[in-house]
Order: C-alpha cells, then sequence, then structure tokens
C-alpha cells in the first residue's frame, strides 16, 4: 500500500474539511445536481473520448498502483540469482515445481517459456511485446487523468452556469440570491477539488509508476533471458546489479 | 455502433438535464441569439481555418467512427487467410469471383491490384500512400474537433458579452437584470457544454479510431502483399499474427 | 477566390450581427477609444515584436490566400508536359517565347535558368533555396497571426480595465455605472471576436496553403529540373503523377 | 536604431494614452503600491529564477537590440573581401593596421587569431564556441522577457487582490468603494499593459534578433576562416555570398 | 549563499508588505483555514503526485541551492591539477592522505577509486551513472516546483469558493458581506504570491543550479579520469580548460 497517497489524500481533504467545519455548516457543500452535472459530465465525456475497456483498465491500474507495492528489485535479482541456482543443480525443469510459488503472471510467463525450451530471441521478443502493452496501458492510464483534471473543472463550471441561469431568474426574492449563488458555486468547488487533489496527481503518480514497473520488467527479462541462456547464479547476479540504483548498488560494488 | 460514445453522450446530457429540471424551467436555457454566436461564429471560423471539403470529410468521419465498427483484426486474418486458400487452389483470377462479397474498398482495390498482377512493390507502395492519405485525414480531423474545442467556449463568451452590453443599457429596469444576465449566461453554457461533452471528447475518439484503422490497414496491406507472393495460407496466417493483441496472441501461439 | 473564407467570415459576422440587432441598439456596440486600445495596442506590439517588413508580408500573403487560387496541380503538370513538347520539338531556345504566358515567377525564373543552360543541379539548388525563404515566410506569416489571436483578447481585456477605472470613478452618479460598465466591456468583445473569428482562423489557413504551396512548388522544380534534363513530354507526365493526390492519382493509373 | 520597436511602442502607448485622457482623469490611473507589486514583485521574482548576471545582461541585450543596428550581411561581405585583399597584396600582418577601424569584437578577435598565425580548425573551434554562447544568451535572454510576459499579470492579479481585500474591509463608507475598486484594478491594467505591449514583444524581437546575429556570425567565421586560408578575395565573395538573402542574392549571381 | 535568491525574496515580499501596510491593517491578510486549504492542499496533492522520498529530496535540493555555492570551476581545476601533481610526484596513493580535505563526496569516490586502481573504463562509467541521477533528481525536483506553482493558485481558488459559499448563505446580516468576501478572497491571494515569486521562481533556479551541476561534474570525471591514466598536472590543465566560460577561457588562452 502506498502511504504517500493515502495519506497525502486523507490530509488533503482534511485541510479542506477542517476550513469547512471552521465557519459554517458542512451541509451548505452538498448539491446533487451540481455533483451530477461535474462528475456525471467528466466520466461521460470520458467514454466517448477513450474506449469503455481502457477507461475500466485505467482505475485498475490506479487500484494496483494504490494498495499493491511493486517488488523490490534487489528482491527480485535475489529470486532470479536462486532460480539460476536451482536450474544450474537440477536442470531446467526443476523450475516448474518453483512456479507455484511465483504470483507474478510476467514473470510466471517468462519461465514457463523457459521451461518449454524456447529459444531466447523469441522469449525476449515476446516479453518485449508485453512489456511495450504494460507501458502504453500506463501512458493511457495518465492521459486519461490528465484528461479528467482538465474536464472535471469545466463541467463544474458548467454546473455553477446552470445554476447561476437559475437563480438570475428568480431575482424577484432577493432573500434567495445568496443561497442560489452559494449553491451554484459548489459544482465549481467539486471540479477543482477533485481534479487537484485527485485526479492530475493521480496522473503523476501512475506516469511514476509505469517508469518504477519498466525498469522492474526489463530487470526480469534480463533474468530470464540469462535463465534460457544457463548463466551461473553468479553471472546472473552481476547481468542484473546496474538496474539497482546506484545508490543501493555503490556498496553491493565494493 | 460505438456504444461508447452513444452511451457517453445519453449519460453525460441527461445529467446535465436533470439538473435542469431538478430546479427551474428548462425554457430558460433556450436563447436563439445565443446559439447563433456560438454555434454560428464556431462553425463560421472553422471553414475559414480548413477548407471547406475537410470540415465535411471530418464529420464523415465522426458518423463512421460512431455508426461503423472497424471490423476485428483477427476476422481479417481469417478472411486473407481464405482468400489465399483459393488463390492457391484455384489460381489468383478465381479471386475475381470473390471481390463481390468484400466491401472494404481499400481491401478490394488491393486485390484487384494483385489480379492484375502488378508487382508487389508497386502494390505495396499504392497502397501505403493510400493508407498515408487516411492517416492524414484522421490527423486534420482530431485538429478540428480540437479547434472546436476551443473556439466553441471564445464564442459562447462573445455570445455573453452581447448579452451583457445590451442587458447593461436597460438597467432603469431592475426587473430585467436578472432575466438579461441568465440569458447571457446560456451563451457560456451552450459553448463550455458542446467543447467539453461533444468536440473535445470526440477529437479524442478520432485519434484513437485513426491508430486502430491505420493497424488494420496495414495487416491488410501485408496480406494483400503475401496474396501476390502466392504465400501458403499457413504462411499468410503466421505473417499476420504478429498484428493482434498480444493478449489474444499468446492462447494462438500456444 | 477562396470561397470557404469569404464565406465563413460573412455568415459568422452576420451571426453575432443578427444577435446584436434582435436586441437593442447596434451603436451600443461602437466605441473608439475602446477600438483603439485592442486594435492599436495588438498591431503595435506586432511591430514591436516581429520586424516590420515581415508583417506587411503576412498581410499580403493573406490578401493572395483569400483572392488567388492556387493552379491545380494537374493543370501545372499538364503546362509542364507542354513545355516538355516544345522542347524537343523546337529546343530549348523556343521556350523562351512561352515565357510571355507564363505569370508565375518561380516558374518563370526556373525557366530562365534551363533557357540559360545552367547544369540542373544548380537549378534546383536555387530554386530549393527559394523554397525554403517561401515555407520560412509562411511560417512566419502564422506565427504573427498566432500572436495577434493572442494579444488581441489580452489588449481587449486592458481596454476593459480602463473603461472600469474610468466608470468606477464616476459612481457618484448611478444611472452611469451600467452605460459605463457597457462601454467597458465592448473591448473584451472587439478583441474576443477579432481574435476567434479572423485572426486566429487566418493563422489555419496560412498554415494550410503554406504546405499545398510548398507541394506544388515541388511538382515545378522536379519539372523544371525535367526539363534541363531534356526528358520526353511522357517522361516528365509520369514523373510528377505521384504529386496528384491518389484519389486523383488511381484513375490516371489505370 | 529599430524604428519599428520605437514607433510601435510610442503608438501603443499612444493609443492607450488617448483613451484614458478621452475620458476621466489620467491621474485616477497612478497607483504606487500598486506599481511596487507589480514590476516590483515580478523583477523580484526574476532574480529568483535567473542568475542576477543574466538577468542584467538580458537588459543590455534589449538596449543594443533596439538601439544598435547589425551590420547588413552584404557590407559585411564587402569588408571581409576587401580585408582578402590587403592580405593577399601586403601579407597577413597588413591586417594589422586595419584592425583600429574594426570595433566589432567578434570580428577583431577572429582576425587578430588570423594574424598570430592560429591553424584555421582552432580559430573556426573558438569562434563556433563563443557563437554559441552568443546563441545561449539569447535564448536566455528570450526566456526571461517570456516569463516577465507570464508574471507580470500574475503579480498584477496579486496587487489587486491585495486591493480588493482592503477595499472589502471598509464597506461601511459605500462611498469609497468604487475608488477603492478601481485603485485595486489599476494594478491589472498595469501587469497587462507591461507584459503585451512591452515584454513580451520583446521576447519576439529578442529571438528574431538572435537570428539574425547568428546568421552574421556565421558569414563572419566562413570569412575569417577563408582569410586563414588564404583565399583570393574573389574566392572569399563567392564562398559567402550563400549568406545573403536569395532575393539579393540571385541579381548578384546573374 | 546566493545573493540573488535571498535579495530577491526580500525585496519581493517588501514590496508586497509596503503595499499592505501603507493602507489597512495587516491582519486583514491572515486567515488560517484559507492558509491550511491553499498549502495544505497543494502539500498533500505533492505527496500523491510524487513518492515522498522525492518530495524531501527536492526541498534539500533548494536548501543547498540557496545556501551552498557551487565550487568556481576554474578552483576545481586548480585541485585536480594539483592532485595530478602529488599524483606524479609521490605516486597515486598520496593521494589517499589529499582525500580529508576533499569534502565532495563525488570527487572523493572518484579518487577512492583511483587509489584503488579501478580501470579508467569502471570508473567513468561508474560516475556517469550517478551523475545521471544526479541530473534525473534534479528534473523531477524542477517538475515538482513547477507543479506546485501550477496547484496553488488552484488550491487558492479552492479557499475562496469555500470562503465565498459560506458567505454567501450569511447573506442576511449585510454587513459581514465584505469582511466575509475579503477572507474569502486571502486564499486566493496566498496561492497567487507563493506561486509567482516562491515555487515557479525555484523551478528556474533548480533548473540552472542543475545544469551548472552537471557541467561541474562533467569537469570532474575529465580529471579524475586523467588521473586514472596518469597524465602529467599541464595536461590535466589543457584537458579540463575548454569547460570554462570562453569569456574567462580566452585570456587563459593567450
Amino acid at each position: 500500500m502506498d502511504a504517500g497517497t493515502i495519506l497525502g489524500a486523507f490530509v488533503g481533504f482534511s485541510c479542506v474539511a477542517i476550513a469547512i467545519f471552521m465557519h459554517g455548516k458542512p451541509t451548505d457543500f452538498l448539491d446533487l445536481p451540481g455533483a451530477l452535472v461535474a462528475f456525471g459530465g467528466s466520466f461521460s465525456a470520458l467514454f466517448i473520448f477513450f474506449p469503455a475497456r481502457s477507461v475500466l483498465s485505467a482505475f485498475g491500474m490506479v487500484k494496483s498502483c494504490v494498495f499493491e507495492k511493486l517488488p523490490d528489485p534487489s528482491t527480485e535479482i535475489r529470486r532470479l540469482t536462486e532460480l539460476a541456482l536451482v536450474a544450474r543443480r537440477d536442470g531446467l525443469l526443476a523450475l516448474e515445481e518453483r512456479l507455484a510459488e511465483i504470483h507474478d503472471p510476467f514473470l510466471d510467463r517468462g519461465l514457463e517459456m523457459v521451461i518449454d525450451g524456447l529459444p531466447r530471441e523469441k522469449i525476449e521478443e515476446r516479453l518485449q511485446i508485453e512489456l511495450q502493452c504494460i507501458e502504453e496501458r500506463h501512458a493511457v492510464g495518465k492521459k486519461m487523468f490528465d484528461q479528467l483534471g482538465a474536464s472535471l473543472p469545466a463541467f463544474g463550471m458548467v454546473g455553477t452556469l446552470i445554476g447561476l441561469i437559475q437563480m438570475l431568474h428568480e431575482l424577484d426574492d432577493p432573500s434567495n440570491i445568496g443561497a442560489g449563488m452559494a449553491v451554484a458555486l459548489v459544482t465549481t468547488f467539486y471540479g477543482a477539488l477533485a481534479a487537484n487533489l485527485v485526479f492530475l496527481p493521480l496522473a503523476g503518480k501512475l506516469e511514476h509508476r509505469g517508469k518504477e514497473e519498466t525498469l522492474l520488467r526489463e530487470l526480469m527479462i534480463q533474468g530470464i533471458v540469462a535463465l534460457a541462456e544457463g548463466d551461473a547464479p553468479r553471472a546472473v547476479e552481476s547481468r542484473l546489479k546496474p538496474f539497482l540504483d546506484p545508490k543501493t548498488h555503490l556498496p553491493l560494488a565494493a
């Protein structure tokens, strides 16, 4: 679970909530029609903009991004070095028993190809294609959240315009002006808050996670190829070490 | 028919309609001069910006994008493999009878060149040029809808300025202020809604469709070239498989 | 004459005019000091931004863009094929008599170099340099109109600020507030309308015209080089055909 | 002196001044605290953004840009051809007497290296490095004025917010509202006017001047290298001619 | 300590403070809930956008950027030339005694590798990787401050919306309108001031510092490699001189 995201969202919304509670009634900030326009409008536009499949997969990506931690590159290196040891000692087929312990589908698929004895060029090519797809999904996800970050304030303004137009037609009763305008502004508030506290930051998060995952997958591809070529455990380790952060890397090299 | 687009537009407009109907009269949101300025202005500007021919073709593209489904790549592979079988068994000329069943003009033109016995370099070159034109049309279409998405809010504001200026000259009668300002704001509402719920999302849709069609056309070019070279049906199939999504692709490869 | 531009501008301004005439007096939309600030300011800034020579040439480009039609590529191919026939039959010097009929200075200059017997590399190089200059002028023209499209709304706002500040100092007489504010807003209206209905679309038009002219000039360069190399008329024709739109091209090839 | 810049600024400010004088008192547009916030704030931010040295050099560049004319390329070609004649007739050392007449430090430094007999690769390399620095300075200058063009309206708004907040706390005396708000708006007026009439156009001017100077310096480098190689005057001239505008160039070539 | 940054910030805030003190009470500009929304919101969003580690490191970079001066390239050249003299005279191991005087960890690590006798390719490769990490950290830092510069005004607006909505629900007591609106506007003031006077300029500062540090580190890498290759002090000096500003460089070369 990504503590930064959870904490950031919690503290951010708390700051807003405190500002609301310190003065006036929180119910002043609830407005169903406004929420319908701001959120309903933005998400509907998203389904015109992107294929429905991509929209759903982007939300799945955010979930995995926040609640699942990527394995540490050094853990992954240790695992691959271990597998190289098994393969050296007991042969490639012995890897099959280990497959059950591996819950990462990418690594799993790679190892299966090694066990099936596919040539290493073939293995690398297929995994690279799969990696490209993962990268593209991340890019589409980032674009989608950037798009939400742009359209939420716009639909917020649309909702406020609706409220203002309705309020201006009822000016006869001056006691309603304030409340009417307040309700109209709530929609802009929804759009601006959701865009700036949720969707634009998530677009950044997805971009960063995409880079991290790409690095990890490339490490895995190199490790799997090393297994397919029958590298010794030490050779596997020294082949994968450059993927580590130099800070972590230098002490290892000493 | 693209369900996402239809549904997205339907739900989006419903959200806005509900917000309007829940409070006040819907007729408050009708304003003919405002619509004239917002839509008339934006579309007029479009005809200065782009050649008239491109504007019309862009709207045709949107229609085909929403109401016509692109054939599935795997269906197309099956069709081309079948044609390869026919060509192998009964000769290239036997393809002629099949032409009537093919309603895609691009594939049709390609097959005719194969039947006419044109050299494969010539066939590939001509189809590539045609594909470039298709891609450019998609790019111009996307640019046009992005342009509308930028000029609609601008003309909405122009309309609102007109309404405000007129209203401000009639301040003597204070009972008109509210209604005058409401009418003025309707134009901004039109511009913002049309841009964010229709034209900007359609620009995204066209971009995505363009990528999809390019992939499909490249698959077709490879298939047609394979036919021209007299490939066996199996060879055609394995040549076209890499165009499939790896998700679909991997089980096929097993 | 480019019908799209003329019609677009006419319909666009009519929409705005109708909205103005349907309600209130059109004189409410006339404000000399406002026009001074919006247009005087924007155009003055343009002369700081770009060299005076470029500014004037850009307006000349728009004029030629709207009132002069580029010759059709197929007409140009026919003309060059004809000239090739003349050169073949009567020798290069016979082309001299035809020069009087050619009103295009670019083609004219090219043919003169052919008649003078310059080597083809020299001819091509000089025409390419001239083409580069034409392209750069179009790019500067587009940038200038984009710049006007950005500074007109800004100066419109400057004018409105001036009007508001003046009006706010005369609040003692409340009957003037409305009219004062209306006059102030007219400048914003000028800036927004001129930018969105005239200058931004013209920037797009110049860009498109630039692409079209580049294509035509490249066709001419190929044709002139073919003449210099003494190609047969048929060879000239088949050399220039790929410059045609594939739609027009394919029937020709049949 | 660059007439376009001087005239542009003069006409632009005159338009604004006329609009101000035609109605109301010009003193309404003076506000010291507002000027402090808009200009003081923007220029202070500039010293955080860029190193102090770059800020000062950028203003020097604008001065030289407006008040010093770059020598004409054809004048420069004539001068270099003349120097080649001197070098041919009286030897490289005879150039030394001419140095006093040359007030351009770049050309001066180049000629000194020629007289000192440095190898031409060395001369070219050093002058290219110096040219790169000149180009980078122009790029930083442009960026700085673009930055001012963005931060001036922002600080204008900050000043207006200060004025509005102060005015809103004194609402008890309604006769002050108008004047208070007018004063508040003056800061926005300062920011918008300075950005759009001065700094953004100057950013464009610097960019254009940078391109022009680069071309001139490259011409000089070629000329100096030609001198170092002992080219004949005619050879120097024909080597430098391609740097001329083709319009000027073509008649020369005839 | 970077005088420009300190002075820029001091003068900038003074200008704003003077404008505030010249008229009205400074306490009108204090608003705790507003500060919570503007700053709390923006910084919370930052922790969703970027990994927590990067956020903290970016603030450390700003501190070092403002309070620590980078060594002068010419000082660094002198130091490396001196070390080359020591290495020549007393052998590489004699460098070990000098390590204590060197407080730069990058140079330190490089020299240690030289003393350990690592091959120069290895040394260069490792230092280049470390340099890449430094550059990336600077790029992330710049992006982070640009992000703050965009989200602070947005959260300022969110805070103002909260204040406006609360104030509009209490319109019954007209004497509160002014103060309520003033308080609401304070948040926008916070966001705009912090973004334009602090965070956007700091983004520029980080970018510039990043370039400077990259140059210095590359100079160090070259110097360390020269040491590893056993270059003579003079050779080290002439190898590093091109890293100097040509202005400083040219007199040295004379």
